[in-house]
């Protein structure tokens, strides 16, 4: 089982411990952990609901710089110019972060248009051609076909090429940008399966969007030109060396992701807000400043190349990838007493949500255990594919739900089937269409262009179908299917509205209760908040609907936090990773850091041998990755006094370069280490295993005083949890060590250790450690 | 000289030191300061640019929670039900807060424009009597001397009863976000000035808006509420006790500021966006939300009560005091080669806000030397407005610009004058209105009704109107004006380019052009940056705007920066305000926490002699708030092991209830010192002289242990200033004990110490401290 849960979950590749991302992957001290509270029975193989589990293997980002004396002295160097030119540097990157995502954003829409025209010119020639003779069932075979085999094409480059390029890739970002090192995440090779899959699935006709993606693929090419090279390819241009730390390569992410934001939805602010809820401890006015500047240039870049494309050039008119379309102040202006029906659909949206995250989450544990081996995921994707053109068809086959045509519409892929001439299946402008039109359909096409009956047939369809389509192994997102079913169910409902109130009056513009019903169906899914009312009346384009869907946000937030969490949260907390929140559990004060901390905890010395290192750092089942640096005490069991910390990577790195106290002083070593030496290995270090240490070298000393970094921060034992909480999420660190009175080192606070406690059903709830 | 800079600082009250506020002022350790820097010839008097100083007089508000035994016994006794309600009490403060906000921007819009159409209205009759029978002179007067008086009674109001209520509130409440507490600036008696001043100006005809002062009444509000009592009242409802610490009330009062901010430009989320780049350091989802709930209630509730008043019920179609009007997306599409202008737009606010900025600079140092006595500045006040109305009469009498009268416009206060009958002067649309008005005429108003002479005078003369006006001692905001110079410049940019051209095109829309001008001026001036992007864009309505207004916006910081700081920024650095900007300067990190920290360090044992406490409490010359608790070492001329921190406030309530270990065993007193005392207590705990401690009582001993904060952060005293001042804002500290390796106090980090550095022209400089 356990293995089970290897195998499914985001970083689940066979080469995993020795593969490329390098650094041993456990941390903090889950040794003790388990002979404190772990029977043998608790061992995690036999838990069964590994959503209460803590995976040991994620490691923490390193928010806080090491100011070893290294950095100190090139901080020192450097002169108010050089800052100057960093920060250029900084606005430079956010610059070409902004252009590149617009860019793919355009790829990826005009690929998707061109795949998907053809599909739909293919089939639609074929059911015209059957629809009088009478062999439709031809057509949807063919329909059936072409779906499956783009998607098929799809899973395939996931599934066995990059599976963490799977779904939207957004809780693999909320996690990064937490401070969770998910390997393999912000990589090339990544960027291009996501781009390449979801291409695939969105033009194979899954309930999927191309939005979600955009946020996964604007951070990697945040991560890929922040650093100014790419491991991928084996290429370093050998500039913005300075930002090869953990540090700057987090804020440069959030840029991506807002700049993903921006261009998916035409919302820069949305695009800020969005990386600020999910990433910020520290609001910094430059960074957010940077941020913006990177989100504004990725939706212009979109827009300016989409207005080339499609032959207007300069007008800049489609900001995103989604379009709501413009509503016009008059038709949307909303009245006071339409507020309680708001928070009615909020609610409604809660519950709906609730609903489609438990079915996902029981369909995601059901995934974990039996549909794990990748070419089970590529045919579960394929029957997928063909269970929903199968779907769509019989649905608009069945439907006899005619409308007349309008002269303006002639562009969509409009199905004639048994209607009169004149006229149009209605059924087929929400099936047979990519969501992002069916979407736009719903919002804008005049009242009376669906009778109840479709609306209420095809919500319930696509609700299933979207649910089980997300968490197949292809990439795609849940906004945009989110959204469609919102905004059908809210149609209808401002449809129905008049009829119930017997008024039979005009304000219930179906358009506009279809705008409240897709904020409530997508709020009551990922709950965002602030973030997704900014996203939302930015790609409306109008601010007037700012409080209904505030009001709807929030109604459906609490209503589905009543039930169950967010879907992005349920994904998270099935994959085990240790995500802190905001604030520690309320009823935590009683906890002290005494009770969470690791101890003991292993220490070295200032001058410490190097066969200890290597020893220590060569025991797989104490995977360190901090060190506290100690002065020993005269009473030598006692533990000795903090003077630093040191990390794994920078002892690997001194290892490799065999800083030896000894080879120092026999003017064996050319050349003093320098800060550039830690930024070349940067971020994949090698394994230990990888370093050969000579039995003569293993007696020499090796001097950690330069490297270490002299000052960090320090909790008193006695610290309660939401204290120790608040410095390690306010500063973003990785290790937090916990002293006595003495300054002695008496233990070592991690992410895992913040991120056990939760507020369960029954008050505080500790989760326990599991090594998968 | 001290005196003077006294007299007309923010807090420029004789009664100031004994007076309500109570807690004496100072903090951190000036006196050693003093010895190791300031020769006789530094001390403060004679030091001449008072920018160049950090008062020591103000303040530092205590963001970190003083986590003692008797708070953490609290807090453990909560259930989790406990913590819902206090929850579920932050959101319905928060409803009430923006609720009552909204309330008061009603109040003033309603009242301004009663005031001003009965003031317009008489003088338009006058005017028109006269203009045939020639006496126009007598219409002047009587202009003049109607605006006088107004702002004369709202000039006496703020110059006699609450001087702090004067300007726009807005330097007061960044400073009081930033962690600063300034003297009075949250309490109702302040509101109410502020309310009514703001009302006399705008009404005055002053070149002033009524949007500034409703961010600092939305604070006051917060402040108020969520303290559940009101000490100008005598009043306290018992509730909401819990929220009656430094921490809760400075999160609501970001609520407050964000509430203004909206209610002013219909921007909840620029509210919202505008706290958090003021105020916020550590950025939290929950807060943040209920934060944008204040603002969204607040803009719906002016919205809605305004509706009402304009005999609209239910018409939501003015959500803040000043209404940009609908710009229709057609009108309002700008082109990719109109970027490049945009940018010169951008540059040229940026050079007139640096230069209107630098002539307010020196206004405001003469103000300070010459006219800090209340009757002078009540006699600047009523100077201004009848220059402005003296100004104002003349440009619209020797403008020959007339225009044809539209059917639509006749409600505004058009003025015939010479004009041929079906005409009106032009210039008096911009000069004979309210601000708010003029804007939107500009805004909107159809090519060609203006001519570019009267957009150029209008301009000029209205730019030093504006720079003179602002620091009067009347309640006012600097927005409107801004803007309306802008916009005046703009549209005069968006006429004369077709003829420049020579194309005489269409697309140069003056009102476009208008926008981006006045967003250029605005930005020049105040130099904020996504906030007022938001801002700008909420109140147009339309977020087809947001990339130009955000380069133009980036382009009046970069330009104005070059030259002069902000507005804001320079009249907080002329009050000498700790204001603790967002990082550390870049070339700091040779300083470490041994030079910046305050030593020694005055300390408490945990068994401390009562009349130890009580002198070194009234010791004036060493005013500190905080005091570290230490364990003795052997050796007793060392320093201490730190084992605590007890703040003076603390202390205070101690002596005052008689907490001493003797009484405790004689069992005289009743019960034991709760939460409850130190809340009831707080903000305004007694000084220490008002206390009386008989001579037998000095003699006992107070037990600090359950009082003082167990656990305060630490630094070693090697920690770089920026790793410290890192820690010290991301967590919005008071006091940050230094300590040495074997953790013994060897000195205090407070705020000036930090403060202190700044980047000038020449590298790193370090302000003087000084003790007014």
């Amino acid at each position: 089982m356990a293995n089970i849960t290897k195998k499914v979950s985001w970083t689940s590749r066979g080469d995993d411990a020795g593969g490329g991302e390098g650094t041993p992957l456990l941390n903090g001290s889950e040794e003790v952990r388990y002979t404190r509270q772990d029977s043998p029975k608790g061992r995690p193989e036999e838990i069964p609901h590994n959503e209460k589990l803590l995976s040991l293997k994620f490691e923490s980002l390193d928010y806080d710089s090491s100011e070893n004396q290294l950095f100190l002295e090139e901080e020192r160097r450097m002169s108010y110019l050089g800052f100057r030119c960093l920060e250029i540097s900084r606005w430079v990157i956010c610059g070409l972060i902004g252009f590149l995502t617009g860019l793919i954003a355009c790829c990826i829409d005009i690929a998707v248009e061109k795949l998907a025209g053809v599909k739909y010119f293919v089939v639609k020639q074929n059911i015209e051609k059957f629809t009088e003779v009478g062999g439709l069932s031809i057509s949807l075979i063919l329909w059936a076909v072409l779906n499956s085999s783009l998607v098929m094409v799809g899973a395939i480059t996931v599934a066995f090429i990059e599976p963490i390029a799977a779904g939207s890739g957004i809780p693999q970002i909320k996690c990064y940008l937490n401070g969770v090192k998910i390997p393999r995440v912000v990589r090339l090779k990544t960027l291009v399966v996501k781009v390449f899959g979801v291409i695939c699935s969105v033009a194979g006709g899954l309930a999927v969007g191309k939005e979600g993606p955009m946020i996964h693929s604007g951070a990697v090419v945040a991560a890929g030109v922040s650093q100014g090279r790419s491991t991928s390819l084996k290429k370093d241009f050998k500039i913005f060396e300075y930002f090869r730390r953990d540090t700057e390569k987090r804020d440069f992410v959030s840029a991506g992701a807002a700049a993903g934001v921006s261009a998916a939805f035409g919302a820069p602010v949305g695009g800020v807000l969005f990386s600020l809820e999910e990433g910020a401890s520290f609001w910094n006015q430059m960074l957010t400043w940077r941020i913006f500047f990177a989100s504004m240039i990725s939706t212009f870049t979109l827009n300016f190349f989409l207005s080339i494309y499609n032959n207007k050039p300069g007008d800049l008119s489609s900001p995103g990838l989604i379009n709501f379309g413009r509503f016009e102040s008059d038709s949307v202006a909303y009245n006071f007493y339409e507020i309680p029906l708001f928070i009615v659909m909020g609610a409604i949206g809660g519950l709906l949500g609730a609903l489609f995250n438990k079915l996902n989450y029981w369909l995601t544990i059901f995934r974990i255990r039996y549909v794990h081996r990748p070419c089970l995921q590529v045919m579960e994707a394929m029957l997928v594919a063909a269970v929903t053109a199968t779907v769509s068809f019989s649905m608009i086959y069945f439907s006899n739900d005619c409308q007349p045509l309008g002269p303006d519409q002639s562009e969509d892929y409009q199905l004639q089937l048994f209607c009169a001439d004149g006229e149009y299946n209605s059924m087929a402008t929400t099936f047979f269409n990519t969501p992002e039109r069916s979407v736009r359909s719903l919002f804008h096409n005049p009242p009376g262009s669906y009778n109840p009956g479709t609306l209420g047939m095809f919500t319930v369809t696509y609700f299933f179908l979207a649910c089980w389509t997300y968490g197949l192994a292809v990439s795609a997102g849940v906004f945009i299917p989110s959204l469609l079913i919102g905004a059908a169910w809210g149609r209808l409902f401002g449809i129905l509205l008049p009829t119930v109130t017997a008024s039979g009056s005009i304000w219930a513009d179906p358009g506009k209760y279809a705008l409240i019903g897709a904020a409530a169906q997508l709020g009551g899914i990922v709950r965002m908040t602030l973030s997704l009312t900014v996203i939302m009346v930015e790609a409306t384009g109008n601010v007037t609907y700012g409080l209904p869907i505030m009001l709807v946000l929030m109604t459906a937030k609490i209503v589905g936090d009543y039930f169950v969490e967010g879907l992005y949260d349920i994904h998270i907390k099935l994959q085990s990773v240790p995500f802190l929140h905001w604030e520690a559990p309320a009823t935590s004060h009683w906890l002290t850091a005494r009770e969470v901390m690791g101890a003991p905890v292993i220490c070295f010395n200032r001058l410490e041998k190097v066969g200890t290192i290597v020893d220590i750092l060569s025991n797989t089942s104490t995977n360190h990755n901090g060190f506290p640096v100690v002065v020993p005490v005269a009473a030598s069991d006692e533990p000795g006094k903090i003077c630093g910390l040191i990390l794994r990577s920078q002892l690997i790195v001194l290892l490799k370069h065999k800083v030896f106290v000894e080879l120092a002083r026999s003017r064996l070593t050319q050349r003093k280490l320098q800060l550039k030496d830690f930024r070349d290995a940067y971020p994949r270090f090698p394994p230990i295993q990888s370093i050969h240490v000579s039995q003569d070298e293993r007696d020499c000393m090796m001097d950690l005083s330069e490297f270490m970094n002299p000052t960090p921060y320090t909790v008193p034992q006695e610290t309660s949890l939401p204290r120790v909480f608040k410095l390690f999420r306010a500063l973003g660190l990785r290790h937090l060590v916990v002293v006595d009175h003495d300054n002695r080192v008496v233990g070592l606070v991690t992410r895992k250790d913040l991120a056990r406690y939760h507020l369960g059903k029954h008050g505080l709830e500790e989760l326990q450690l599991a090594q998968t």
